[in-house]
C-alpha cells in the first residue's frame, strides 16, 4: 500500500509484485467535503484509511516522507493528516515504510527531479492501467512501486 | 480539557469551572518511550488521549493553535501529534477549541510574550495546585483556563 497524505486529499494505492511485475489492485483519492473543520477531515481519512487497510490487508505501508515543505504552516496542515495516516497503519500492525520524494521520482524516472506528469505516465505504463490516475493517486501508486522494486 | 500536543511528551490537563472559580481535576504528561518509531508513538499519544477523555468525559477541549514554528521540519512533526489530537477528540464527539499562543498567554498574565515559568506560577495559583507542574502540563492546563474564562 501507498499513501500520499493531504488534509484536503489523500491518495490510497495497492499493488501486488511477483517476479518483479507489477499489478494494480485498488487505487483512489480520500477527498474529504472542502470546507468542512479540520478535525472532521481527519476523521474522514483515518476512518478511510482503516477501512481500505481491512478491506486489502496490506503487508506493508509506503508513506512519503517529507523532509521539506514551502513553509512552517503548509508542514503543519500536512503533518496532521501524515499523522493519521501513521496511526492507522500502525494500529493495523503494518509495516511502515517511509520514502522521500526524490527516492520515490528516482525508483520511477531514474532521477530525482521527474515531473508530476512524467510519474503519472510511468505509473499508467508500469501497472498497465487504462487511463492515467489523479495526482494524488498516482503519487501513491508510486510509492508502492518504489517500495515494491525493493522487495 | 486541554491538550498541549507534541511527539516527545502531550500535555492534558482538566478543569471544572463554576461561579468563575476554577476547579484543578487532572493533568499529566503523556510521554512514549523516547527512541520509539514516530507511528508507535503516535500510536501511544492517541490512546492515551482516547483513554482519558473517556474517563473524565470533558464538555469541550481546547488545543494549541500554531501559526507559527521555527523551521517547517519541526512543524510537520507538530502536526503529527496535533492530528492525532485532534483525531481522538473529533472521533469522541467532543468540540474543539483552538487558541493562539499568545492569547492563551494573554488570557492568564494580561499580555501575549509571559514567560513560561510565570504561566505556571499562575496556574498553581489559580488552580490551587499543591506545586507546579510540569511545563507541557502547565500549557495544557493554561489551555483549559484560557478557554473556561470565556464560558
Amino acid at each position: 500500500m501507498g499513501i500520499d497524505p493531504g488534509t484536503r486529499r489523500t491518495g490510497y494505492g495497492f499493488i501486488g509484485v511477483a517476479d518483479r511485475v507489477f499489478r494494480h489492485v485498488a487505487s483512489g483519492v480520500l477527498a474529504p467535503r472542502q470546507n468542512a473543520p479540520l478535525q472532521d477531515r481527519l476523521v474522514f481519512i483515518y476512518d478511510g484509511l482503516v477501512e481500505l487497510i481491512g478491506r486489502h490487508g496490506p503487508a506493508c505501508v509506503a508513506v512519503e516522507d517529507i523532509f521539506y515543505a514551502h513553509h512552517a504552516q503548509s508542514a503543519l496542515t500536512l503533518g496532521h493528516a501524515r499523522g493519521v495516516a501513521l496511526l492507522a497503519a500502525a494500529k493495523a500492525g503494518v509495516e511502515i515504510h517511509s520514502y522521500p520524494p526524490a527516492q520515490v521520482k528516482r525508483a520511477l524516472s531514474g532521477h530525482g527531479r521527474a515531473e508530476k506528469d512524467q510519474i503519472a505516465r510511468l505509473v499508467t505504463m508500469l501497472l498497465r492501467l487504462p487511463e492515467p490516475p489523479q495526482e494524488d493517486q498516482a503519487d501513491a501508486l508510486a510509492l508502492c512501486i518504489c517500495h515494491g522494486a525493493r522487495v
